[in-house]
């Protein structure tokens, strides 16, 4: 198999209607990303699919959907108001702006940050501790300062202080708040977690690599709810329980584990709530980098909420009475991250016999966002385009059901190939004798005849099979 | 049946976990509102029926999920930027602020409005022609100023003219400026539409009535593309073939026809970029307001987006090669109104025999959040539980499912059919015997005696029928 590149995926996305640069009318905007046709069912599918396993397959598990603007003081209990931040250096040569973090590597940065406070002259020191610019090749920076990441804006007609919203830039603290509520409302007792899956925001200084860290993103998340640990045998019991549920969602999405590494973070790279954090990390064509992340967050929210808000933010044992904050196992699944896994993952330029090559997206079956290509053999047979449409409409109801008539059979079964669809239906001349048509996979592109009547039942029965 | 107030309402949604005020333990945020777990698995069940009912389900719709931060220059096109703004009015006495349009009705102030840039002192003409404020019951105010009702944000570190960013005020720009690309990749002919779902934000100087108007909410809306029409008629046709798929959503929804009005928006009234627009109107308990619009933008966008672009968003047609600006047919939908209207048709307090009384949730059982509870007729006999847990995990691959072994049965019951739970089972000591449990309808409160191997078919079969 040759190698993927970055240059080949993203045309590839743009030319099937899976992603396309956002605004593009208008020349784009920075960095920000739409989901075509293609892309949208892809993700409605992945969505669909975590959902249906996390939360509605489980009986320990419910889920929120909550507000993108929330109340300020949730973004000072979360430490994102004071924490949240970059370390921005602009270069006084060329004006561009980089992470100081990502100039250095992220522990460098750590110990060079450590020791900046007691130094005097701080762009003397950037100079003599950053590397040369990426933007012209000089070492003169400005001393860091702290960006905030959260994008900010006004709620109501008055811009100011009292005004003043953030977009949030993680679901997790819609959980936290709502711990109460859902207590009350759902009568879980612990274990027990809440799940969300939802847009948040980053005002990233410098986002990139395509639509793997964009400023606007979604996310699948859960916030596992555990009893307050006695030793450290306690958390991590779930910590490896939910370890191994996040390698068998990969597996479902058709990623190789051996594509896949566990990125065990040091403590010194830790964020501010966490006490382990464990990145699943994805060889991109543009390095290894995180996928999922599985943290444990001990009990920092929920105390730091009852600080901040002065409610009850506590759990009562309903056998001990107990009462006490519990502790938290997050595994979190960005969107895009997976979308872009799962195409990169997928997708395949295959050599067939006689010189013959073809792209193939080898999706999951479950995922493929048409399941099903229905083609006349010829476009000027009314008779055929008359059954063919008729027959697209039989499967509409039960599956994703395209329907093309331009080009060779050969052709328009490629084009399936290229968006990974499973299956291709052909109607021809014996169709109108036998109420039969030819039914082809995309693995193994094996053709089988099947009646009209049985085309469903069969389709089914391929989707789930995954084969043939 | 009695009336059903909006204070019962809200305080059910809470209380049942359908609608929790957001940020609530920070004493809320400005009429703004999370979904719990049972409103979250409504909102989905809406949403996947609505997805698979007008995108999946179609020959001629294809989906695309687009960016909320978009290019500015799109809602210059659209004409947002200068347009999309509320008469903003401040009463000098009490200081409270007041959409002019809301203190009087939007015909008066349609008028009112066009007498106004004549007048020399503004003031004096508001004072004559507004009644009392609301606040402190004085007319006293200021003149009107056009309030913008997109949330302005910036991108990147800096905050200047360059990097302001608006959060869309509705999804629909994404599939104009999106026409070519799903056009190239699609390729569909037209008629075709273009679907999406997802969140806008409007930062209503006054937002009110619950879920009803919040600034921040979600839309499932259509752009449906025709041919440029030649006559009236011919757009009509495409504008009444969709006016009869809304009914049938509703009718879907559960909702009675007799709860919706349709009103013809005054030519006076009509949206700058609309030629018609019709409203399905629901009968809250506040009031019959809008539910769902229907609109004509005629080849507005389209055109707009050329002009401001530069680039071509004209279709070709395959047969005659003519090119021109699709017209545009546009069925909007709600979000947070279908689940409030849903709920208010639903929730029903019901007279039982003998004095006895319950509220129950009358959702259509494909809506239902959760499908089937499974219930042990004692919580301190191991064998019930065991059998009880043992079912529900049977059950959970393929139905939402919940476990409840809390109170009397009759009491459990009740707790479900609050939350329009079709099926309850219970597992006895026959079970322990027999193999076979009761299930019991929501509606009929029928019982029937099942075994336990054809307990998920008859589930199955009892959703899908809509009965017992």
């Amino acid at each position: 198999m040759t190698e993927k590149t970055m240059q080949e995926i993203i045309s590839f996305c743009k030319r099937k209607g899976f992603v396309y640069p956002s605004s593009l009318i208008y020349g784009g905007m920075a960095n920000s990303w739409d989901l075509g046709p293609m892309g949208t069912e892809l993700v409605e599918n992945i969505k669909r699919a975590w959902w249906d396993r996390f939360v509605r397959g489980r009986s320990d598990m419910v889920g929120v959907k909550t507000a993108l603007i929330m109340n300020p003081s949730v973004w000072k209990a979360s430490g994102h108001l004071d924490g949240f931040s970059d370390p921005l250096v602009e270069c006084k040569k060329c004006h561009t702006r980089h992470r100081a973090d990502h100039l250095v590597s992220e522990s460098e940065w750590k110990e060079l940050e450590s020791k900046l406070e007691g130094v005097e002259d701080k762009e003397k020191f950037m100079r003599e501790n950053l590397p040369a610019c990426p933007g012209c090749g000089e070492s003169d920076f400005t001393a860091p300062r702290d960006f905030n990441l959260m994008f900010k804006t006004y709620v109501g007609p008055v811009e100011n202080e009292d005004s003043v919203a953030y977009l949030r830039p993680e679901t997790a603290q819609g959980m936290f708040v709502n711990f109460q509520n859902v207590l009350t409302s759902s009568r879980k007792n612990i274990p027990f977690g809440i799940a969300q899956i939802g847009k948040a925001f980053r005002n990233e200084i410098t986002p990139k690599n395509y639509i793997f860290r964009s400023r606007e993103f979604e996310q699948m998340e859960i916030e596992y709810f555990i009893e307050k640990p006695k030793e450290d045998k306690d958390w991590q019991e779930h910590f490896d329980y939910w370890r191994k549920e996040m390698w068998e969602w990969i597996d479902f999405l058709g990623i190789k584990r051996e594509n896949v590494e566990e990125n065990d973070i040091p403590e010194i790279e830790l964020a501010h709530y966490s006490k382990k954090t464990i990145d699943f990390e994805y060889r991109y064509p543009f390095g290894v980098k995180e996928l999922y992340g599985l943290a444990y967050r001990t009990d920092f929210d929920l105390r730091n909420h009852e600080k901040e808000s002065g409610e009850n933010m506590k759990y009562r044992d309903p056998k001990t009475g107990e009462e006490y904050w519990p502790h938290v196992i997050e595994p979190t699944f960005g969107v895009e991250r997976t979308l872009l896994a799962v195409i990169v993952e997928a997708y395949e330029k295959e050599e067939l016999e006689e010189g013959d090559s073809r792209v193939v997206l080898r999706l999951p079956f479950a995922l493929s966002p048409v399941k099903v290509a229905v083609m006349p053999l010829m476009k000027n047979k009314e008779e055929l385009v008359g059954k063919a449409k008729e027959i697209q409409e039989k499967l509409l109801p039960s599956f994703t059901c395209d329907y093309d008539e331009t080009g060779s059979i050969g052709k328009r079964y490629r084009r399936q190939d290229e968006v990974g669809t499973p299956l291709c239906v052909t109607v021809d001349f014996d169709t109108l004798e036998d109420d039969t048509v030819t039914i082809r996979e995309r693995d193994s592109m094996k053709q089988v005849r099947v009646k009209v009547d049985e085309l469903k039942e069969k389709v089914e029965e391929v989707i789930e099979k995954g084969s043939l």
